[in-house]
């Protein structure tokens, strides 16, 4: 196929970097259309091997990556088609709304895995998680769950809605604001069985109406800062809700 | 005087933006040595009293405004002198042993504001705490804490040796580390009265060598991560140590 700068209406993406190619072709072979790598990469045997191994051709292309990989440093490149998969509404979720940055939120993807949360609901308008930029911060993990798009937080409360009529256990609903009622503290954590952790835009937060969807939480902080980084309070989030101990 | 692209030799820098710009003037207005406004700024009012109450040069001129902020959207630029202070003993410190990206660095700093740690140590090489990018990542919170470099973390070690002596506290280091030996748990996180907590760089975190120096720490994470992003290890270190239940 013919390889262009990526644009948001493609159907396929890239992974730029060997260790998210790896990933990718090791958590989706089925969605890889083709891999590229520069003839001077030194990882090339185990990188033809897994290929082979999983019927991907490999191309030996040093124009094509120089094209597509647009600040150098990178070596290979992955080609593959978008996918959607449904929110398991068995598990724990994590819910963006409005993302605006992609290396947020491929670092907030990453620290997901990493924390062995393996659904993620994006609220919309919302940074392209397909963007090479994106899947580059999350360093291949956004292969590692599942992501599934809303276009807005009802129809996310409508689809868990339907499960948990199903399943039975009762989801209980996270929201993270500066103006949210109770103290994350490392003695008093809330340890629910089945949760969403429901975090806002970088520069706005979530608007008030969430102050009366489920639980809202506050990481205490100084008033020395405006707010924490979004990253950093989801990952504290994350690592206080995923109880740790059991990784 | 003239205003130039910062360099890293320079005896002062630049903030970019009015909210950093005033953090600086209300933290450190001994520092300020003039401030630079847009003539399209909306705040002016404020800006002005600001800069008047702490008999600051105010001076309105897009041109030098737009030399100096790079990509735009900045309506005001403080210039102020560089500085260096010494680390309290008395209190907890974070250090990082060579940072090498301006943004993380920031976004490390406010967060420690955020949590209420004024004392942080940078181990070198490392990159530039006053480049504008740092402290624009910082949103200004750099003014917020004392900061001090060491050529090593021998030089570190035996700058709070000295002290150590004289205060009586024993200080307990924590070093983070994929092979750490004590996993960091909400249930059972460490609470020691004065300690260190200690950072290696992003891509090579601490060597092997740090092991033996204090306890090591791990934050559990799952198989499918190469390691989670040094601003959120930071960040939950910090939350964890901080006790914040007292913020």
């Amino acid at each position: 196929m013919e390889i262009k700068t990526y644009k948001k209406d493609f159907d396929h993406s890239y992974t730029m970097g060997a260790f998210p190619t790896f990933e990718l072709i090791n958590s989706m072979p089925e969605n890889v259309i083709e891999v590229y790598s520069s003839s001077t990469f030194t990882d090339i045997d185990r990188l033809e091997e897994t290929c082979m191994r999983n019927n991907i051709r490999l191309i030996i292309n040093d124009k094509v990556i120089n094209r597509i990989s647009e600040k150098g440093n990178v070596y290979v490149v992955g080609v593959f088609k978008k996918f959607e998969q449904k929110l398991d509404n068995g598990k724990p979720h994590l819910v963006l709304v409005n993302p605006s940055d992609m290396g947020n939120l491929g670092t907030i993807i990453r620290t997901a895995v990493g924390f062995g949360i393996t659904d993620l609901a994006i609220i919309e308008p919302a940074a392209d998680v397909f963007n090479p930029k994106t899947v580059r911060a999350s360093m291949g993990s956004l292969f590692r769950l599942r992501h599934m798009k809303f276009g807005s937080y009802e129809d996310y409360t409508a689809y868990i809605g339907q499960n948990d009529m199903a399943s039975g256990t009762k989801r209980e609903i996270f929201t993270f604001m500066l103006n949210g009622e109770k103290p994350l503290t490392v003695k008093d954590c809330p340890k629910p069985k089945l949760y969403s952790l429901i975090f806002g835009n970088e520069a706005t937060g979530l608007p008030d109406s969430f102050l009366s969807v489920g639980t809202s939480i506050i990481i205490p902080q100084t008033k020395f800062v405006d707010s924490l980084n979004l990253t950093i309070a989801a990952g504290i989030g994350m690592y206080m809700f995923c109880d740790n101990a059991n990784i």
